[in-house]
């Protein structure tokens, strides 16, 4: 009878290990560990320090005060997020840019990372898939599991998968793929390299799309740290995106909400790819049934916290969490290049993507500096192949840990 | 180049219709825009009324204040919860029960039916599955979306899933199917019925599945309204289940978190299945891979509050909360009795499961509610084709609706 067991997605055992911060994590432990007295400082997972400002927490517990009686109290909200935050989103955030947004076209989720996995859910599995090299671990990641791929080479590239290195050599921006894919993920301001695009560069890629009838999915979860006016926040400020483009936005880094979790998609209602049977159908349909039979809305008193991000002081508050991390990245990107090492990414961006020295392996270059240094980065080879060689910091630390770090590697690395 | 533009994923178009609680929303529209006099009680969607607790409340909030400063700030959480709630879970909800559960073999998610949805990821394709007839639409609409199923017939029913019938005539309890299947879904105290199951009567489904190597999928979402002390409140209570059985349940109903999000998943450790090699594999593991991936934990703050529901006054507010429900299902059972309606459920269960009058079809009934009686309930025959002629009713109203829904009822129907 074994043969007849309920069978297991086998596509999860294709995956090489585990995914990348937990085996930070186990490494950092047993450092910790073993060196009781040091005092470890994380600029790795690039997760925030600093706390919610006081316009909104003030919302998040007004709004949890709603709950506390049964006139205000509320129950199931609509699947695809709150008029009153998705409004907000579009009037204060969209339309500065010039992009007019219906609100029908954007869905509030719990978090970017579920948005970007959750979205191959309405896509046919026989599409073939370009991801950049190195990346979010997620977009390779969600894809083996989904079945997409064949096994992993010797180098990591899964079968099946279209991979566009970004290195030194291209400026770490991707060249458009040789052969024909339908889906191609982009992250600007990216992780794990801070490289950023402009808008001819983007412009590019959305008139490759249109070209080859592809579907770009837009990762924009760093876009508030853009300071440079001519770098474009939204690939929709790109004439014919919403034909050919899904953007995904998060409040994590720009709020500090990774402990409280929300993001957003945005599907055009433009947008649309074919059936089996030739005929078009529109994603936005799709994501909706998706989201309403699949999720059940993000947190009530989340949503709420989050509309509060684009109240006048809000947006004051949480420009100002920005700045500070951006002079975070600063800090770094100059203490770094002053330490004589090679420095990338920390401008528009709040990811430092450094050489390693002496020809140091990515995971050599981690150990050397937890064990020498006692700060802890991510490994660029985590991030792919061509990650090799290459390290990133995050700029999300407090202030006193980011100098204390750079200090720290100075005194290490300075001929 | 028609032909290349990226492919959706077709089976979403074999779905029917609209999700069910969609359409009802629509029709409700549409009569209080014909009808703004009318007062109408919602008894329909099973969304809770009562406000959180204090208890809760004030963890909530306090989890709130955590953000606000650097110290105790919080940003990204385990993937699969905290162990502050995990634990509490564990002590004070399973252990009383003679459950014993490792941390490892729970998970806490933003929601029971993102679980119910997402739990297909970890299983291979070509399992056969068997649901209720009636059942939780996402179970069903689940499986069509992944791919599992042919198109429906005229009936409803999907080619390639096994539907389970439970009518008056067996007891609203399903009998073993006659084909080999490997995963079932049950649920008791069961939506939309309910029913519960007896100690005995799980023990059967174990039995079968272990001697039949299938996988219980267990909803438990309505556990807390289990009054009689005979009745289990998990499938762990009987012997042998951790070995097929994976269970789901929800702080939504429980706790009033319909709007706040908060649900879990057990994957025991000795829950295996297996690969297409043969080889056996746990579950669990997987489920893990795939919630670090696909998954960022729920907000701390919503984590922070369930877990206040465990301390000995959350519970006994909480505990006051069912009760009001449970006095509010007595009401409209022994009211629609009276009217002379057959009645099911309402015991041990917030759903009261009643037969369409005269012959009437579900929808029509409805209707007739709606126009006759301004109460908004649940057509059966939307939970699949054997709730067709019956109807329900939730027992999550404020009282006094309740008590006057029931009294417009009594006035309508009795002869």
């Amino acid at each position: 009878m074994e043969e007849d067991v309920a069978k297991i997605n086998d596509n999860y055992l294709k995956l090489k290990a585990g995914y990348l911060f937990p085996e930070i994590g186990r490494r950092v432990r047993a450092f910790a560990a073993a060196n009781p007295e040091a005092k470890v400082i994380r600029l790795g997972i690039g997760d925030v320090t600093q706390p919610l400002t006081p316009t909104i927490l003030k919302a998040f517990h007004d709004a949890v005060d709603d709950l506390a009686t049964e006139n205000s109290f509320m129950g199931y909200g609509p699947e695809q997020g709150y008029d009153f935050l998705i409004d907000a989103i579009i009037e204060k955030s969209y339309k500065p840019l010039g992009v007019d947004l219906k609100t029908t076209e954007m869905f509030i989720s719990d978090g970017s990372k579920c948005d970007c996995a959750n979205i191959l859910d309405i896509f046919a599995l026989d599409n073939t898939v370009a991801i950049g090299d190195p990346v979010y671990p997620v977009y390779n990641d969600t894809n083996v599991m989904i079945g997409r791929t064949g096994d992993a080479d010797d180098k990591g590239y899964y079968k099946g998968l279209v991979y566009m290195p970004c290195t030194e050599e291209n400026g770490f921006f991707p060249a458009y793929p040789k052969e024909k894919v339908d889906m191609i993920y982009l992250c600007f301001p990216n992780n794990p390299t801070g490289a950023v695009a402009t808008k001819e560069q983007l412009k590019g890629w959305v008139d490759y799309a249109l070209a080859n009838d592809s579907i770009i999915l837009f990762d924009a979860a760093y876009e508030a740290f853009i300071t440079d006016p001519s770098i474009p926040h939204s690939i929709y400020e790109v004439e014919g995106a919403k034909k050919c483009a899904i953007e995904f936005r998060s409040f994590s880094k720009t709020a500090g909400f990774t402990g409280v979790r929300c993001g957003l998609v945005v599907v055009p209602e433009e947008l649309e790819g074919t059936t089996s049977t030739g005929e078009k159908y529109s994603f936005n349909k799709l994501w909706l049934r998706r989201q309403t039979t699949k999720f059940n809305g993000a947190s009530y008193p989340v949503q709420k916290a989050a509309a509060a991000v684009y109240t006048e002081q809000g947006w004051k508050e949480t420009q100002a969490n920005i700045d500070y991390y951006m002079e975070n990245a600063r800090i770094i990107r100059e203490g770094l290049t002053a330490a004589g090492l090679t420095v990338y990414g920390g401008v528009n961006a709040p990811y430092i993507w450094l050489k390693t020295p002496a020809g140091l392996t990515s995971w050599d270059f981690f150990d050397k500096l937890l064990n020498d240094c006692h700060v802890v980065g991510t490994p660029g080879s985590g991030f792919g192949p061509s990650g090799e060689g290459y390290f990133r910091l995050s700029a999300f630390g407090n202030r006193d840990n980011v100098v204390e770090a750079v200090e720290r590697i100075k005194k290490n690395f300075k001929k």
